[in-house]
């Protein structure tokens, strides 16, 4: 990628700022997902395990919290293309075990849980009215993964007008090589990406400042 | 990228096929898009050339065609995060040179031209609509960028169930490894990626099988 | 309401047809919306009667069918505005009686279930994109009630360009002025209003054209 | 209407109340929305002249301000199921005369003016992205028809989790029946309705408590 500097020449990867009032998604850490033999691998443990403590801030600081699941129906009425590039989501159901949040990120009562179907957390979803009705001004997105449905969240989360962050350290993929070149494309053109520990920094100034 | 063999093992990767009817869209094949000075650069250029024989070919067949072009209102009223990350977008207007589409590939009486504000043709647009009311099973997309406007537009097709086919060498990017990068996680997930002379093969053979 | 030959004038009520490939849509036939203590009453268990013959028609023709239903989280995380103007609205829990649909429209195995938290079908729901995966032309709508998720979803439908046919005597409201209104406003602007019989007999000609 | 009373009963009717931070909505104020000749009438022109005086204010508050217009491509590649259940929709394109904004309500610079092809000011259009963008929570609506574009922009709007407001007195039809229906059936699911002077006095004392 030694061309990418006609990145910064045209002035992409400019800062949108962390905005008034953040929510936290958290985007598919199921069990399936955190298993190598299912859709799982590379560095997503990793992501899981950093997001406790960022998932801890957010409880604390009170920030909306929503975690989305995929879930297809048991009968396969659901499946569409994305079933036919990827065999095996239909798997993903209501009761089955690789659909479930992992242990240690399960939700609390008053947290919102999006079921959908396709890669976007907002699409086929009341996501972008849930944010509405909680007067959210900015999406801080974890999970995995970086290049699937991260991404695809991300760039509907920015196309809503929410200013978007990604941590960097708090998303996770399958395999490094996915996972570096979509922190790049979406830290140009569609969200900040900081770390973790910035990443609850920005929320305790913001608490400090209300 | 060694680590991409697990997508292999997990069945990612697989064919949805070319369907019954499709339709050709054409992103964001703009002047300034075009221009190294402005947003184009890379292997652009070339997919503009390579797509003229698409759309020929594509008109001959009597395909639904769409073509989106990103347009801002002239006085800011709609600037939004995309236009903090990347400044300068919001110079495309209505009448700006730099938004009309490149002459090669001018639209004609009776293809839709899209005006859009965010990465993907399909949001906060009629195009899923307007393929509805055209009968379309499939989109074929061509256009740039491959890590931009291609890549958003083609998750959200795929998410509303069109397949979706991705013309390798119609599609261009600033910078060839993101170009590469997002050609890669799209035939994974996404779409089937074909050639444009496989994707003219194919759009005849529909019509001898009609 | 004589001041409408005004419509008939500026050329409203004009017939869309009945299109190639109907799918039948139920609209919130549940329990409570049929039980006059909850938000039933009116002629809804009239319309759930006549719309057993619908759906066995639709059965026997393979129509793809879809059933919706109000669902909301227990803990009130998804509460928003529509349950502030109207009270009540929450107890549709996934497991609450209420909120189940009614005995004789049970839903058979491969028939699509949509949850939803909003009058209209396709809003924040994968309903426009299941459509499309299998190849509809028009939407038979029955449900209830009339003036409420039958027209918002009735609205959304022709807005995706699907063909729309609203059943008149398998939709129901809790109070009948309400209901004929609706019916008035969406023939003359959004859908085709037909009888069950009409309807059946649509379904029976283009089985016969196939 | 006499069996209305089970609305009350059944706990309809709540107020959502005004919220913190609203725009204005004004729907398809277009010339040929006012001419009976066209698709205009009834109290339509009522509703222009009451809306000058909310306009002001808003403009004096510094409200966001939204216009709507019903827009197709001259050519004809736009025109759906909407065109054909009212045939002459198709001719308000981006120049003719019939689908300009009317004198006493243009647009000042910095007023966002959407085009859009079907009846909600929302479907296929960026608007909720930009209420987003605008951090609004409240969408003040005025606008034709009340049973058309008003009721489909309203049903919307509560959808996406805004409180809504319809101004009775700032919104019009061709016809006085449907006026009335629609009124009933928003006020009792989707908005609070207020007169103009009621609504005007809201925006003051929002303002008095900043």
């Amino acid at each position: 990628m030694d061309d990418i500097s006609i990145y910064g020449k045209q002035g992409f990867g400019n800062s949108s700022g962390f905005g008034r009032a953040p929510a936290l998604l958290l985007v598919d850490f199921v069990n399936g997902f955190c298993d190598p033999d299912c859709f799982g691998g590379g560095n997503i443990l990793d992501a899981v395990n950093q997001t406790r403590e960022l998932l801890t801030q957010a409880r604390k600081s009170d920030l909306p919290i929503v975690h989305t699941r995929i879930v297809y129906e048991e009968d396969g009425a659901e499946n569409g293309v994305f079933c036919e590039k990827v065999p095996g989501l239909e798997r993903l159901t209501e009761t089955a075990s690789i659909s479930q949040i992992v242990d240690p990120l399960k939700p609390e009562k008053g947290e919102h849980v999006v079921r959908k179907t396709q890669p976007s957390a907002f699409f086929g979803t009341g996501l972008a009215a849930w944010l509405v009705g909680k007067n959210v001004s900015t999406v801080i997105v974890a999970g995995c993964t970086t290049s699937g449905c991260v991404r695809a969240s991300v760039v509907d989360s920015m196309s809503y007008n929410f200013k978007t962050i990604v941590v960097s350290d708090c998303v996770g993929d399958r395999a490094l090589g996915p996972h570096e070149a979509n922190l790049f494309d979406m830290g140009q053109k569609y969200a900040d990406i900081h770390t973790c520990e910035e990443t609850i920094d920005a929320i305790l100034n913001l608490s400090r400042n209300v």
